[in-house]
């Protein structure tokens, strides 16, 4: 745990520092839960987002985009059930005034006698040292088989006092167990109630004019309001799918892990609309479309694994999330979901509008049932800059640290370095250069000596770095340097072009997929 | 004018009935003055971002880009002067209970006095006939004189007041010039208030943690709070840039022109930090090269023109705009302001830090002063696709629509049609669409006669048209025709990768800037 903690803070530490993400308005002592992307954090999340609608969108002849608005019609969220139950239970604590989530603060009181459990392992460790068992010892003694007896009663109850809307057993829980403010001790509590994760503005100036709006906590709603235009003006035929990128916002209570759960961030959504009854065997087929995605980037398919969910949302009837090892552990960065026709028919009943598919083949309309990919593009940048950033010891016994982002992913696809800062080399970098900017973003860089150079070009995470020296003078050719092996060699300034075409080219990673 | 609103109107339909721009949450009566991009809109849109981006950042060592959020710390916008000085002056009528901003109904009167003029000007030339001269009569005529000098006495004094911040003054002109509710016909008005036009929303949850936000009203302070992060991590020397493209909000009261005045809008912004003493330099080295930028999209020179501002804001010491003619005539499109150095040193007073940059040239810190260019990527879409759009009469006596987009922001490159649905015609088309795709989007169509699918194309803005007939499967040649031209030539499948590149690749393009 010391050594992913220890992890995670290098991760954040480097994106600061290496020009990728910063807190929000940081001036100020920032935002919480919300983060700036820098200048080479905007260019690795653009590079996400532009290998997703590629992969998606232009290799798919029956998905198309759209970029719907943020703010949309507030019946739309009547018609999701966003309105009535998007919701955090909290609860204030009435001497501190501070509010929590109820349900974190049994969350963490779990983890308490979590950590009581691991201390009895240290004790039993220490006591039965090279002899110790620790799988045998937590399964048969009694006082470790006890807390986790209570752990399970706890989280059952309350995951079914929240299901039936019971908040005032959440409650009754909280003060059974005598959980306290972690700020003051008190445990003079309020009720529990539920809090709505939208969040609200006003549209329109007058009184009578205005409206409440919300800004969208998600971006599918965008899709299925205009599901029947886009089918129309399109002549989409089914199975098609709607592509989306953008943000979205929720006034998340507890936010934690960096950009992980953010108050504003963005979604990557594609919506398949397929005829009644196809709906598992195209679920299956994009359950694995999507993870061939992640593959094709080639961080380890050991990071990776389905988790299908036994609990299912009202809408769905089928899903499973992707699930990346981020530094802090297996978690969601993508859900794929059989979400049935619970959507279109919502916005049927709620606008009075017909949103039905009339099938040529089956002679009938019908509603269309949908398939959902979903991730979080923030999660993703930090899946694969986290995954990216690597300590190596080198054979001198120094280390470097390198961020070995997907080439295709990079910010900048090469650094032009003349070796010194004189003899005509900066002219010749600058002309190489200007050739290669047309085709690749490319960075220039005069300053130091060319190994420490180097090294910040591997912790910026750029895959190559070219050399002009004396020789380039004569032989018209220049060092490229790997930044994953490290290794160099001469390459005529005339093949540039095709050696970092071909190890960046999206298309040739689109075929990988 | 009819002819104009005639042209605008076809503007509106066509972006609709050909997947450009739908009202948003249309099925539930649309959210007004917000818009969604549909299929096409989005590809277009990506398009004209991203040909912006290359040219300022890709293409500029030293700019390069950010992406700041949304929501941002409040005290941003007491600095920047939005939360006191944002703001409408508004007037509610008693009786009806509507609100106006009171500007418009000024501006909506004099508006009826310039009809007045047309009407003098229609008479006297139906009077007159051939020997009627237009000019001499306006300049000469009493009336038409009279009316010109209370027209512009009422804008004076308007003009004057809302500076002053004398809104009982504008109220009294209202009163004076006994303006109606356009409604009702109502007289009973209540003071002028002014309202800011700022969104608002809380963030945090309970009522101790939650704090007033706003949703970000431009997105350039996002690049000056984050100034001297960038300036650090990328170790960037002045002069240089940073651009950044994002969504901003405004709650206008009157929103009109379809997307060119939007609620919610996406904005292309660049500041550039320059020198004290440097600006008015690179103030007219950006108006010359963002105009450059327009010209090369080759939609006319003659549609454009610079408005230099004589009026400056607070924080502006040169400023001008370049105008577009668009279907209503000629509007902004974008501004390049020397911006000095108010916004930084503002953020230095708000914040407590300092936001200097340190010169090792002239080896002293300063505030450096800003030269700004802001573009509407709305707006950018509406002229491309206003400016694109025509109505051709052809030899044979009738007519065609053609979306004649520059080939490099046309969503679709080519179409990909087979003569017939059968004779494996349609199995060759998909195999040159499955070789192409990968470099560009491509359309598949393979319903109707080919003459029919040729005008969709026109009309949907697609520069090509790719037709495999029967001679295709012994010549392994294909049929193309140009949107522009409608010239039809015989191309081997070989070359088409290269001829549709030549014309559409983004590279060719920004060489003509």
């Amino acid at each position: 745990m010391a050594k992913q903690e220890d992890q995670f803070k290098k991760v954040l530490s480097h994106a600061k520092e290496y020009g990728y993400v910063f807190q929000s308005s940081e001036i100020y002592d920032g935002l919480s839960a919300v983060y700036d992307y820098a200048q080479n954090g905007v260019e690795l999340k653009k590079n996400i987002r532009e290998y997703w609608w590629k992969a998606m969108v232009q290799m798919h002849e029956n998905i198309v985009g759209i970029d719907a608005s943020i703010l949309m019609h507030p019946t739309t969220w009547k018609a999701s059930g966003h309105v009535d139950a998007f919701n955090d239970p909290l609860i204030d604590n009435k001497d501190s005034k501070k509010r929590y989530r109820a349900d974190v603060l049994v969350e963490d009181y779990c983890a308490k006698i979590e950590a009581k459990i691991d201390k009895e392992v240290a004790k039993a460790e220490k006591r039965f040292g090279e002899a110790f068992n620790k799988e045998e010892f937590v399964s048969t003694n009694p006082r470790v088989l006890g807390y986790h007896e209570k752990i399970k009663s706890i989280l059952t109850r309350m995951a079914k006092s929240l299901e039936n809307e019971d908040l005032a057993d959440v409650k009754a829980l909280i003060e059974e167990l005598e959980i306290a403010d972690p700020l003051t001790g008190s445990k003079n509590w309020t009720d529990v109630k539920q809090f709505n994760l939208m969040f609200g503005t006003q549209i329109g100036a007058s009184a009578e004019n205005s409206m409440q709006v919300y800004l969208r906590p998600e971006t599918a709603q965008g899709i299925f309001v205009n599901f029947l235009n886009v089918q129309k003006t399109g002549r989409m035929k089914i199975p098609f799918g709607i592509a989306q990128t953008g943000k979205a916002f929720r006034n998340e209570i507890v936010a934690r892990q960096f950009i992980f759960r953010m108050r504003e961030f963005e979604q990557m959504e594609m919506q398949f609309f397929v005829k009644p009854g196809t709906q598992k065997e195209w679920y299956e087929k994009w359950k694995e479309t999507r993870m061939r995605w992640h593959l094709s980037l080639g961080m380890g398919a050991e990071n990776y694994r389905f988790h299908d969910h036994e609990k299912l949302a009202h809408y769905a009837d089928a899903a499973s999330d992707i699930e990346f090892k981020f530094p802090f552990g297996f978690k969601e960065l993508e859900g794929i979901h059989s979400r049935t026709d619970f959507d279109l028919k919502a916005h049927e009943e709620f606008s009075g509008k017909k949103l039905q598919y009339f099938d040529h083949e089956e002679n009938k309309s019908y509603v269309p049932y949908v398939v959902e990919t979903s991730i979080g593009l923030d999660r993703m940048f930090l899946a694969v800059f986290s995954r990216a950033l690597q300590e190596e010891e080198l054979d001198n016994n120094t280390t470097r640290t390198v961020l070995k982002l997907p080439a295709v992913l990079a910010p900048y696809k090469a650094a032009i370095l003349p070796l010194v800062k004189k003899d005509g080399l900066p002219e010749i970098a600058r002309e190489i250069m200007d050739d290669l900017k047309w085709d690749f973003n490319v960075f220039y860089d005069e300053k130091d000596a060319v190994g420490k150079r180097y090294r910040r070009q591997d912790a910026a995470g750029t895959p190559f770095c070219i050399t002009v020296d004396h020789e380039t003078l004569t032989d018209h050719s220049v060092t490229v340097r790997d930044r994953d092996t490290m290794e160099q060699k001469r390459v005529a300034i005339s093949e540039l072009k095709e050696l970092i075409r071909a190890a960046v080219d999206m298309k040739t990673w689109l075929q990988k997929i």
